[in-house]
């Protein structure tokens, strides 16, 4: 057997069926492996940040893990942002890279960089494969990793004549590793916590945040009066349908202090400990009051639901869901055609079962509160702060739930970083609909420089923050990609074309024209 | 002075008045300091590959840096790949990111990474700049290497607190370095081989492969009988007008060995010596014939032009046009569009003083050889093998040249990593008229799957190496950022649209429908 099909087979013994790829010619022995495995899915991305963020899509809505197939340095350089991204969301990944043979990088091809290098800042464990003897072992090592802790970006580096030398022998698998116990004292001080009276915050993520952890998270917050918290932004919420809510950290600083002020105990369940995104002169870096006690429940890797669970059992049974959360749907938007009347009209609208995925970013300021009695649905959030993620995203989503609408809420000067996933949509027949909040500037940061005493800019700011001179025209870019699309310009045009694209089997994109707001 | 005004007058002191930009958050400082600089010409593009392309194609064509800006390490990672070109080009290029600010980092908040560590594979030179006092000097530092042996990519972290503080300090910067003078030896070793009447090529390139060195190579190859080569692709070589041509080493491997077959003295000429682009199983690596002696007459940052003049004053004053090359123009071509009719037709078309640039891969086999005959033009190509430069290159080129013609010849599945450059074409209203070649596929890929032996590919490998299933519509993607385009699908539709291109104020955009050939 050669290294490629000892890849490919250990994959698959791995319980890896989907393959995202943008191979190149040192990864042909691995593309022709692939096509000796019909059982595994390809899915070609045409840019390398749609393969990076697909995979993290699917194994945000899969929980195992997808391959990535990408070649060469630059090729992974390409695929490294949403592999961030990835990685801040504790998605497993097994992301493939070819390279030039062993033998062949000493001769420095105009190709040959240092993959390892390139791999290194955004994966949780890199390695290279040095001898089809070893790819098999290798590549079942890279499965595992994935999996492990909660989720991790493993990358395993394959050289050219590795992947088309014969020698490779298939290596068993381990048995998959289950969640570990979170700690019994851990169990314990959160349970003294939560009867001592003091303001507590349970902050979830995770599985913790999925239906199984949110009804036991609800029954503690009812019976002792503790708030539910979500991070900033978050792989993965499970929302709607009267599951108890989870309310996230603001990302304004003040608001955020704010929100966060007069807790005593945050307790982590998954979660990390809210910081600022960015730093600002004179604010703090951390969200958290300063008499505040910050304890861990459960870690990443660590059994969540259970935790919650048992803590559950210590207090009287009450209903799961948590106090003084939105119960009935909103009404449609009518009128102007604004941010906050799309988030309006999106929580009548949103179908049960959707898919949400949320790059909608100053459009989106009250998105997330507004779609809280919406049907029951998924809302999946840019994790590691690149943008570019919210096509590539829904398309990963998508493969993993084909028979679920996904529902791609998308800034417009994020979607051009990534726009080449719409092919890959409309090449799978992918049941996403993409709404672009067509604003036509980078709004966040004429934000962020107003905030910076810059209040009237002149040309040079102006031409980085504008993405108007000239409007990008995103019914012919869909177009263009073979994905039917739309340009509303009213709350009324909106949810017409909203409705008609829950009904369309494949990918349709509405470009929501918001102007200037 | 706050440490971003430092920054941006340290810029404009050392002759950098352009810059490539996708600022974020932790600019916005810089943002602000580029907004009181009205003599630094800011170009937006829309995602980071664009932005380091640019600027790589700026530095080809004015041989001095442009400077980037880019937002922390996953913004740094999307222009990684052009970054990668651009530091095989030997293009000068000031890389400014952008990062958390010092006191920050430590809070991990989501968009923290490893910026040193993700630079670093693709520059030449990495600093942080951890104090304002010391911002101003890291940027001359920055300045002076990027111009140094013969042009590099020098990297400079900046983090938000060290731009917003006061404090910084201009710093003068040294004189510029000139070039070195090649080794007296190596001119003569060089006149001694080139008398001795053994076969023996000079492969050109740097300023060697620019008129002034054309000149003198072309009168020492008429004299000593000498062939005159050039790398398997190359940062830029001007040619036709009856200067002395270059013969690039073919790609294929059999191909570049029988072309490099017999010679006896390679001489490089700011060149690096020729290798397989890829290895393949039982080929050679290097492309040399075995009893080849491979010696330097300049390196990289050594004046080739004055060792070639001096060279040339050994031999009797020839004409200076090597023998053997092509002298008349090309009629244009007529009936199917196939890619060597395109060759033809631009072998009669391409103006005077146009800048070419070369990312037609399969389509463009025999491009090259069809225009040598052209009106004198520059010739702008792939150097690190990372695909998608075409059209961000043919948008620095055409910042630096505003009046003169760039014609981007682009294969469509490359096109596709970084077509967000049209839109600053547009933005700019560049003179840059891009021709698609669409076939529909990675040809490239069929043709080295076919070489691994799989001649009849299944599902999973046609969909890897296939764009089709949907076709891309090119008049429609660039429509949606902008840019006029037209289809065409025969020779005649090609030559009138070209033709027409050729008078647009602006970007014009031809997708020539070569289906798959």
């Amino acid at each position: 057997m050669n290294g490629a099909d000892c890849v490919v087979k250990t994959l698959m013994a791995g319980g890896i069926d989907v393959c995202f790829a943008n191979p190149g010619t040192s990864e042909m022995a691995l593309v022709a492996a692939l096509d000796r495995s019909p059982g595994m899915k390809c899915v070609l991305g045409l840019f390398e940040g749609v393969v990076t963020g697909a995979a993290d899509g699917y194994a945000r809505m899969t929980r195992k893990p997808a391959a990535t197939l990408l070649h060469c340095g630059p090729g992974l350089a390409n695929g490294l942002a949403n592999l961030h991204n990835a990685k801040r969301a504790r998605s497993p990944l097994v992301s493939i890279v070819g390279s030039q043979a062993t033998y062949h990088q000493a001769f420095m091809p105009p190709l040959q960089s240092d993959v390892e290098a390139t791999a290194r800042p955004y994966s949780d464990w890199v390695r290279t494969s040095l001898t089809t003897q070893d790819v098999g072992l290798d590549t079942a090592l890279a499965i595992k990793t994935a999996s492990h802790n909660g989720g991790q970006v493993a990358s395993l580096i394959v050289p050219a004549n590795v992947a088309w030398q014969e020698g490779a022998s298939l290596r068993s698998l381990p048995p998959q590793v289950a969640l570990r116990a979170a700690p019994q004292k851990a169990i314990e001080d959160t349970v003294a916590i939560l009867k001592s009276g003091e303001p507590t915050a349970l902050m979830l993520a995770g599985d913790a945040a999925l239906e199984a952890g949110l009804r036991p998270a609800g029954r503690i917050a009812r019976a002792s009066g503790a708030s539910l918290r979500a991070m900033m932004f978050n792989p993965r919420i499970s929302r709607g349908g009267g599951l108890p809510a989870l309310v996230p950290v603001p990302y304004n600083v003040d608001q955020a202090l704010a929100s966060l002020a007069g807790i005593k105990h945050l307790i982590l369940v998954g979660a990390d400990a809210p910081v600022a995104f960015f730093a600002y002169p004179g604010k703090p870096s951390s969200l958290v009051p300063a008499d505040c006690e910050i304890s861990v429940l459960a870690s990443p890797g660590e059994d969540a639901v259970a935790a919650l669970e048992a803590i559950a059992s210590e207090f009287p049974k009450t209903a799961d869901a948590a106090p003084g959360q939105a119960s009935s749907k909103p009404t449609l938007a009518s009128g102007d055609l604004t941010p906050d009347a799309i988030s309006q009209s999106l929580g009548a609208l949103i179908p049960e079962g959707a898919i949400v995925t949320d790059e909608a970013l100053t459009s989106g300021r009250n998105l997330y509160a507004m779609t809280a009695a919406a049907a029951p649905h998924d809302w999946l959030q840019l994790t590691g702060g690149s943008i570019g993620i919210g096509i590539p995203l829904a398309t990963g989503a998508a493969v993993a739930c084909p028979d679920r609408r996904t529902i791609c809420l998308q800034a417009d000067g994020s979607a051009m970083y990534t726009l080449q996933g719409l092919w890959t949509q409309a090449r799978e027949r992918l049941n996403v609909t993409t709404v672009i909040y067509a604003n036509s500037a980078y709004a966040i940061l004429k934000q962020e420089l107003a905030s910076m005493g810059v209040s009237n800019p002149g040309r040079n700011a102006t031409d980085m923050m504008d993405l108007g001179r000239p409007d990008l025209d995103w019914v012919s870019l869909a177009t263009g990609m073979g994905v039917e699309a739309k340009r509303v310009t009213t709350a009324e045009q909106f949810n017409d074309a909203f409705k008609a694209s829950l009904g369309v089997k494949g990918p349709f994109l509405i470009e929501a024209a918001i102007g200037n707001r």
